[in-house]
């Protein structure tokens, strides 16, 4: 449940430059270094391919076909923002374009995750401003009624609280909580650590059979092979 | 994000006369007293029609495929509860029969919200055990993987967290948090009560645009009739 | 594209006659008498099983979560009517719950066919007041923003003219153009004139492939049996 | 990939007797006991609730839109037997109503799976011929194209090949394979033998967690509880 | 419902200077010049990034799985037409690809919009023939049945009329009626006018909040703000 | 259904003269020339624009969630094949990344036909390892489950045999039985071979009307031309 009518100010982001450093790992490793939880559900995608971000969310509650809050989201922006946007109902509607998103690179937003549309995207695309939305539309929206800034929101089925951290690219969006951001980074470092060597290895031919020995609990589970 | 292998056993449930003086008032009215904020994505849907409940949420995270944590959550339920499931990501499977709601009736739960699937459902019709799910499947899960008992949860894009209350019925599934429960109850109550009298009216062919003084505002919206 | 803030209050209705008429021979028979158009998206489902009926339509374009017309549309319904609304939008909202089921019912509205949803699925069962819907759901609407009454809109797929014909049962809901419904009546009847007949031969077990003459332009088209 | 415009009219059923044994132990059931294989996926659903079937598939291919060889495979069915059909692409067009379904039954059919749509539903209803479908659709076919009977065709996402036992019930459609009715009735026996004693224990009380041992595997896992 | 198995030769094209005008302001601004209606449903998609197009509406009504009136169609298109293609049920087929496009190009066509399938997708960019449309599909379809052209036509839930002007880019598709085409050029250039001082303003750091003067409305809606 | 815990090591391979030779005629026209049948459904997409390849099916059986098969499956891959992977049950979660990719490469895999989802796809991209899926998610899977290689699998709601020749680019996938290959080959490149005409004349201005000689049988289905 929703409170509604309400901007929170004074959030707590998470540290800085840890949530930077998430960008470079991507969201399918740091995904994995939180034990596969955190995920946007995976209609959610990017308007063109290629970008690849992290910052700290300022929340955003929008009512179907309203994006009045939006321009009050805009005031909270901090550089190093993300803004994460949840609808309380299903709505594909186009609620940014060229000029919010003018407002919030001016304000140091560095993407937009929405549960609904998005328009104006080929300039979006030429201001190399990401968003990862449901959908594009060329549908406006009205501004009539109040929603709220910076209370925890559920965005695409995942609880996104003001401050987390968010990590985006080609494979999806990922939220980190403001806690674990450290913690995340650094079993996300450890995971990438050893990867180029497992690279090398499987580039050269090498089974992932033989590296990851995985014959003996094949054979332990019943598999059979049959000539 | 989530908590995972966890299980909070003292959760604080809402109160319960006013939990329980909810299911007579619906989904729809509850809906509404809470400003139009608080349900479950309308996929949900009873598995069969007429029942109207409520009760406060014990809440279970499941991995899909995967229904190894309701055995967990079935020991947490108190007379008066419902349990609501949240699965990690978009699953169909069949996570609850016949045998897990003798359990959970046997331990006084008065329904399942699943954002997933069950099956037995003429079974579970017999048994008078209502479901609300996202849909109905044969296919059984498997009990290998940690998930977790009464954290906040997701649930059809609803975040619900353990002790809420729940109220569902034909029309779907609302949740009000434990703190707004007397509040909304009495907006319920208050909006129900002068329904008695707006209905008669309008079954004498009394018209809304003039029980509601519709007129003036249309007309000055720019409503044009033509002859 | 859509005139928006008109009433139309003097549409033509199709010949009630012969409307009423349509409702026994069902939305399949009329629609195959048609031609095989005219028929709503099959997502378009009954709230209860059962209701087959006719009726003359009544209009009404919404806005998405915002059901003020609503109330401007009862005004225009005479007895006989079946109102049809259109949303600008993909929306599965609630717009319409029992009181404003009284009111329809009230002017003599038959049914409601909306390509969006409805709520207080109970009391409109209790009522016997069918409707053909896209959703269920408790989200409550607005009253906010004009749309039209009595202008032609796109339910569902299909263009619905006012004073159009509209036939509905568990297969569907089909609109027969006001100007076809006595031809498509005539069609209809002939259709189903000599159904008994068949009906009979095929459970005395007479295949379809001889009471057809099947079997020779089958083989032209190159069947072959394999033994 | 499919073989078009042939008839295979000497196929193997699968035991008679084991096959309708299925029946009573139902789809969910059946499942677990061919390891949770086997399922049609879960938007196939039945016309009507609490049908539940079993028989030997005659399968047959369709083109969009055209129901041509239904005629065909009317033919080819025994007593015992359930006609499953696949469409070469999607569609939701009602291709059977209520003079197949008398010829169906009179040749002894049992029931229709078919990964499309059907029409009729109320008569098919009280003829108490039941039908798992994708849809219900007033929109007729024609009869054009050639497609197969008694192929291996591909229902909702599940191969089946002609003479398997088909389960069907309101929790979905399993197909088991000719050669293994019999192993898997004796599997889904001895999984519902010891349900009943299961059942009494977990109405008594008993959790779960103590009847499947399932404490210790949790602690195991790590599973942490809080006061 | 469609008349079917006509061809209206004499169509009344919109203007073409100002239907020519729509392109460059794009459909987002064109559907807010026209109060927000006229917007295909946003699941149309072009087939390549960059598009922009406006045109005169050749409208064409397809049966599923058949595309045999889309050559009735070539024979209708004039320089500066845009080709809108209904079909009378839901369809994914591939009704379109090079050879139709090398056609529809020689005539002057400047884009497809199809509420189905195309294909040859690689080679009709290559073409730069852009195609608005549901879905991408090898499959190809018959040519058996009659459909109309240049009758009035739903597509993806809007309706067409012939002459209509079509605008469309990356953000979606809008058919703005014949006779509002000049008013509506109007209405978006206005809005348009003054966006580059606003995006000036937005750059340099001015709040939507106060550039829009959005403070007082909020506050008086009930807006809060917390430390 | 489904073998499950086999894998199967001597398969036979479509020629690979034949096989090779269909990436270059491409999906839409390998369709047609099998009777249009064998197509994969539309909603399997490429994670990006512009590959065309053709090889030898290696096919895999997972489980939902679970990528262990996938290791199984590399060691059983040769040059020139490609491996085709179904899933138990609708899945969207992320199988295959830049390792498994790797892997697949240095083996000889052209690519991967996968009914689920895959992750890294701008490192697979710019690896040039085309894949054809329904879904990019971030989400990891798990190692626990068996199921099989080269087994007959449904892949996307069509049969695929081990062996067979897969044809993907822009506009789909498409299956052909290794005993079809060389026929289908020779039946596409006919169908080609007089496209080159065909295009000229039309590009001329030439309309299909005449060059296919349509007039007549439209004239005679009842098309009518009013001016």
């Amino acid at each position: 449940m929703y409170e509604l009518g309400v901007v929170y100010r004074n959030i707590t982001r998470a540290d800085r430059a840890a949530t930077d450093a998430l960008a470079a790992l991507g969201s399918a490793t740091v995904h994995e270094a939180m034990g596969r939880v955190g995920l946007l559900k995976p209609y959610m995608r990017p308007i063109y391919a290629g970008a690849q971000i992290s910052g700290t969310a300022v929340t955003v509650l929008l009512h179907p076909g309203d994006n009045w809050m939006m321009h009050v989201a805009a005031e909270q922006i901090q550089p190093g923002d993300v803004v994460v946007a949840a609808i309380t109902a299903e709505c594909t509607d186009g609620y940014f374009g060229d000029l919010l998103a003018t407002s919030f690179q001016a304000r140091g937003a560095r993407a937009l995750i929405i549960d609904a549309g998005v328009r104006d995207v080929k300039t979006l695309t030429e201001m190399n401003f990401p968003v990862w939305s449901k959908a594009i539309s060329s549908k406006g929206t009205i501004k009539a009624t109040l929603g709220s800034v910076n209370i925890p929101v559920v965005c695409a089925g995942m609880i996104v609280n003001p401050g987390d951290a968010v990590v985006a690219d080609d494979d999806g969006v990922v939220v980190v909580p403001r806690a674990l951001v450290q913690k995340t980074l650094e079993a996300a470092r450890a995971r990438e650590a050893n990867e180029g060597e497992k690279r090398a290895k499987l580039a050269s031919g090498v089974l992932g059979l033989d590296m990851y020995k995985m014959r003996e609990p094949l054979a332990a589970a019943g598999l059979k092979y049959i000539d």
